[in-house]
């Protein structure tokens, strides 16, 4: 028998889902919407059939598979009581026992887990990515919100009460941009996909900007993608945003450089495809924030794990992680 | 025989010295001044001096003293690498290699280690204060500078190479006051003693208040004790500056909370003697900063160690560690 898991990764527009096997290898995938009208009791219909549906695929393919479990990641997900809480960009309200929901469905399999979304994609590059050999380092997951995964002397920092790694919410400018999460100045608010737009829409004010790519969108229309394209056509206004989205991650990562001096830092989502675009402004405002100690120390590399499938197969290595 | 360690604090004016029991009960203790002139070799002399004559009457009260070793905790100390290494509020330059300069004067003794004067106060309260029954704290050491350790699943934080643990140089002013660090709007340049007599200042500028109990101090006379006495006699400024401090001190431990969930915030130091003025305001501030699932959930708490032992015990308790 070959043995799998089924790893998913709950976002805020998407829940992808994987059936993966022991060297992390994605078998067979597949998406479905994360709801935007808040109802859990049908999402997790859908998502059960969804997974039901895949592991069936998966069977076609190889019929001496052993499925193990399910590992999730997702937004504000809390690895101790297997709960989503108060996740500011889902639409689920309060507390969710995601893991106690989806058992009621799965009672045949050994184990159903679930943690922080970027917790996952960090477990994920610690097995199978480019943090095989690293003992300290920091994940960055940059999209619809920003999350972070740390670890520590080779474990993940879960916390006293599970929710340890939300870097994305560090202040960066007090009193600034409104968060998702209600706060002022967040990270998030910054560096994730849509405060990138706020950026840009910030400089086509600020510089009255007619003539850029990026002024025939309409605010709900432009995206990071194509923000990207018109860096990439020479854009003034779209490298100036992806200049200001590295000017605050890059602040932010040092602050979180000072917390746990991290061997490196892994950027992982969206935005990171514009490679040096977003590397660079980000490592030289790092380096500009960071106390001499730390200075030319510290790696910031971009995620070694398939884009679509760093957060699967992370959540996936949950399970194998229950069952040690 | 009856162990004994020694503890060794160096802060950027005084180091501080004490002979140490097993149950963190300082024996005896003195204290020396750290230099301001940057000579390592006369200050590996005087305080190796200040050692051995705290030793000596140490066995004048208990003849049967068996002494272990030497733990120190110092600004920017690396405990790996038993050296102390561009510390900002230290004149020595460069790096200094104290654990070995100290060992050829104390080759007779079974370890001499450093760290992190933070770090060391962080295994104090872990030892023998606060945080006996706690696995994941922090601890905020305000004084001269602003240090910290922090603790998770029951380790302290040394990170990638030895310097985690500075949240005094988080960025909470993008732009603002220049640090001791060389960089701008550091934590540290606003929640530090000295930061508090800047902020005294500022408020004295900014409402003009020559009518301010502080308003006859020159700048190099105010110190944090002065502004203490005018909080408690009613001054506006002085209250302000309590309140300011708060404010920028909360919304920095809201980040170090964002990071790592800890179930404990400890304060220590000069400045938090002044109790609810500074407790307070810091709190309010924290919470404000919080994401909703962190809110009223982490304890702020002043340090259980004696004021002026803390870093002593802490150290001390370093030695107890390598000999384990």
């Amino acid at each position: 028998m070959k043995q799998v898991s089924v790893g998913v990764d709950i976002g805020g527009t998407n829940t992808a889902i994987g059936v993966v096997d022991e060297s992390g290898h994605v078998l067979t995938k597949d998406n479905i919407k994360t709801p935007d009208h808040g109802d859990i009791d049908q999402y997790i219909q859908d998502l059960s059939a969804a997974i039901r549906k895949l592991i069936t695929n998966a069977k076609m393919l190889n019929e001496n598979l052993e499925v193990l479990g399910i590992g999730i990641g997702a937004p504000n997900g809390n690895y101790y009581n297997g709960t989503i809480e108060y996740a500011p960009n889902l639409s689920f309200e309060g507390i969710v026992p995601l893991v106690e929901l989806l058992k009621k469905h799965f009672d045949d399999l050994k184990a159903v887990a679930l943690t922080n979304d970027a917790n996952a994609a960090a477990i994920g590059e610690m097995i199978y990515g480019g943090a095989k050999d690293m003992k300290n380092f920091v994940m960055y997951t940059l999209g619809t919100g920003v999350g972070s995964g740390l670890v520590v002397n080779g474990d993940l920092v879960y916390g006293a009460d599970g929710f340890a790694g939300e870097c994305g919410h560090t202040t960066l400018v007090p009193g600034g941009r409104l968060c998702g999460c209600g706060a002022l100045g967040h990270l998030e608010a910054y560096c994730s996909a849509p405060g990138m737009k706020r950026t840009a829409f910030e400089l086509l004010v600020k510089y009255n900007a007619n003539n850029s790519l990026l002024a025939d969108k309409s605010y709900k229309e432009l995206n990071s993608k194509m923000i990207y394209d018109a860096a990439v056509q020479g854009d003034k206004v779209a490298n100036e945003v992806f200049e200001l989205t590295g000017h605050y991650l890059g602040q932010g990562i040092a602050d979180t450089v000072h917390h746990l001096s991290p061997e490196a830092v892994f950027l992982f989502g969206g935005p990171t495809a514009a490679g040096d675009l977003i590397f660079k402004p980000t490592i030289k405002s790092m380096e500009d924030h960071l106390l001499p100690i730390f200075k030319n120390k510290i790696k910031v590399l971009p995620s070694k794990l398939d884009a679509g499938d760093a957060a699967i197969v992370g959540a996936s290595a949950l399970v194998w992680k229950e069952l040690e």
